[in-house]
Formats: structure tokens, C-alpha cells, sequence
């Protein structure tokens, strides 16, 4: 089967990569660094550069809004418990796609179509009615109303969780798309 | 309270990248290159530079051992039904983490301690015996037996969930953290 134009692309970044790796072959697989950071999935956020790592700094799990999700959690206590991390970062974002909807926006558009929908002022939109699945009513999306709730509703569930070491210093951040800055979000505790 | 020394590491870091954002408060929120990598949180493993991002291009996963988990898999609904992507990387790597533990291991140290463990040839071991939990027994820490499988299973489980669109590629790789390169795993279907 011919590979599609990304799956080339992909593959032909790759090879330049390869072809520059020089002595990344020696590095250790505990992070050097020690720490870990729990961001968003979203493509205009790259963690290495925000935020100053180089291969083998340190641990990076992302998701859909960066939420502190069972799965973040089950990574973050692989992270300290196995590979020596010491510090957390908790980073949402402006502009995040989990502000734009609700668990009931995206269960409704699913129970019709998969396919991609569509967004103007008047809301979400499927394009097609076809081939939809109830199913998304057993899942919550974990979409964000305010970044400062999220960010510190994330922060307290990491602390307060049963599986994590009370001496892990948990920050909570915002990532301003506009800027590139990193924004703290006071901790009340 | 005085931040600690990686804390002021990032922020400076962070203070550089802001310096040099440039045009990048141009992107819009859905990827560019449509498409999405889940790959794992190993420090190593850097998606942006092995693939060939720029900030704007691709939604981008990671967690321990690059896993299709539930949470995973709610993250690339949302990347296609709601931000357009239409082609997925499913990449584990070489000397993963995921590989040198069991459920059984990883929850017996924590049952004892949450503080981090040490490993030397004869497998891990708790430097301290208090303060554990319990509650590990019900987390399944998704770990690796052998890379060929757990990428044809998380590939083949994202194919088969009843919320993913038929007609998405997804393609399953291992990353190779002696060299930098993408070794395809070829699909069955």
C-alpha cells in the first residue's frame, strides 16, 4: 500500500534525525532532570522548547487539555515511583480546545457521526448523520470551563491522590498561546 | 517560598523562548498537518524532533509507554472529531521503561512505600518500608512484554473502538533510542 503525504513526511523527518543523532545513543532512560510535566496535546505547544529540554531531561505526558486523568496519574506514579522524578509541572493552556465544548455537545455529535463536525458562531455542526455511536455517553471528555479551576483542580487531585508521595512539589501553570509565557496559578492548598 | 532549582531552570528557559516567539501567536487551534502521535513519556524521546514538528503541526500524546489506555484514546477522539486530524502514529520505543516491571512488582513496592524504588540485578527493591498503599491493587499500570505486541494490540484497540472513525489510518512504529529511528510494525488487517 503507498504511503500517504504525511506518513512520507514523517518518515523522511525522521531519517534527517537519524542521520544527526550523534551521542543521544548514551543516554540514561531515568530522566537526568528529575522532573515531569503534564501538558496538553494541543499542536501549538512544544514542551521541549517552552520549557528548555533536551532528550533524556525529563518526563513529558499530554493529553487532551493536560488534565490530571486516571491514565496521567497512573504515568506520573511510574514517573517517581520506578524513575527517580521529583517535581511536577501541571500545564493548561489559552485558547484550549477543551473550553470550546461540553461532555454533552460531543456525545450528542458522536451519537449521529465520527466524522469530523464543524464550528462557526451558531456552535458544532456534523456535516454527515451517519454512522454515530451512543457509546460516547460512558465517556467523560474532561472538558474545561476556567483554566485557573482546571489547572488547580488538577494540582489537588495529583496531591491529595492515595498512589502519590506527599514531598512531590506539584506546580500549576498556564501556557499563553499569544505569548509563549508560562503563567502561574497560585496554589491554595 | 523559594523556588527550587529546576523550577527556576524552566521559568528561565521559558523566559528565553518567549524572547524568540515570533509569529507563532499567528496558529490556529487545530493542527496543520492533521494528524496525531501517541508515543511514550520516556524522557529520550523527543515527538517534535524524531517526526519532524513545528509548533501548529500535530497533536501530540505521550504516557508511560505510549498506550492506547482509555484516556489516550479519549484524546484522539477528540483530535478527529473535533480539530480535524485524520491520520494517527502509534510509537513505543526500544528499552522502555514499561518493559521491567509487572503490575505485581510495581504494586507490591507501592503497597509498602510511594517513595521512589532502586533496581540493580536482582530487581527492585523499596529503600524505605513506610507510608505505602493499597490502592495500586486496582490500577493496571499497563506494562510491556514485548514491543511488536503491545503495539499491534494498541493500534489494533484504537481500530476497533466503537467512537473512531473506520477510515483513520493508524500506523504502529518503535522508536529505536540507539539511533533516533522509526521501525515500522507492520499490521495484520
Amino acid at each position: 500500500m503507498s504511503k500517504t503525504q504525511i506518513h512520507q513526511q514523517v518518515l523522511g523527518a525522521n531519517a534527517e534525525y537519524v542521520k544527526h543523532f550523534g551521542n543521544k545513543s548514551e543516554l540514561a532512560l531515568p530522566p537526568a532532570r528529575q522532573f515531569a510535566i503534564l501538558t496538553c496535546m494541543d499542536a501549538r505547544l512544544d514542551p521541549a522548547k517552552y520549557a528548555g529540554l533536551a532528550e533524556g531531561d525529563a518526563h513529558v505526558i499530554r493529553n487532551a487539555g493536560g488534565r490530571a486523568s486516571d491514565d496521567a496519574i497512573r504515568s506520573l506514579i511510574i514517573s517517581h515511583k520506578l524513575l527517580g522524578t521529583k517535581e511536577w509541572f501541571v500545564i493548561h493552556h489559552t485558547d484550549c480546545g477543551m473550553e470550546l465544548f461540553t461532555n454533552d455537545i460531543i456525545q450528542n455529535l458522536l451519537a449521529k457521526s465520527l466524522a469530523t463536525a464543524t464550528v462557526d458562531e451558531k456552535g458544532w455542526r456534523n456535516v454527515q448523520e451517519e454512522g454515530g455511536s451512543d457509546e460516547a455517553r460512558f465517556v467523560n471528555f474532561l472538558t474545561i470551563k476556567n483554566l485557573e479551576t482546571s489547572v488547580s483542580e488538577d494540582v489537588q487531585r495529583i496531591k491529595s491522590h492515595p498512589l502519590v508521595a506527599k514531598d512531590i512539589p506539584v506546580y500549576g501553570y498556564i501556557y499563553d498561546v499569544k505569548s509563549g509565557k508560562l503563567i502561574e496559578v497560585p496554589q491554595v492548598n
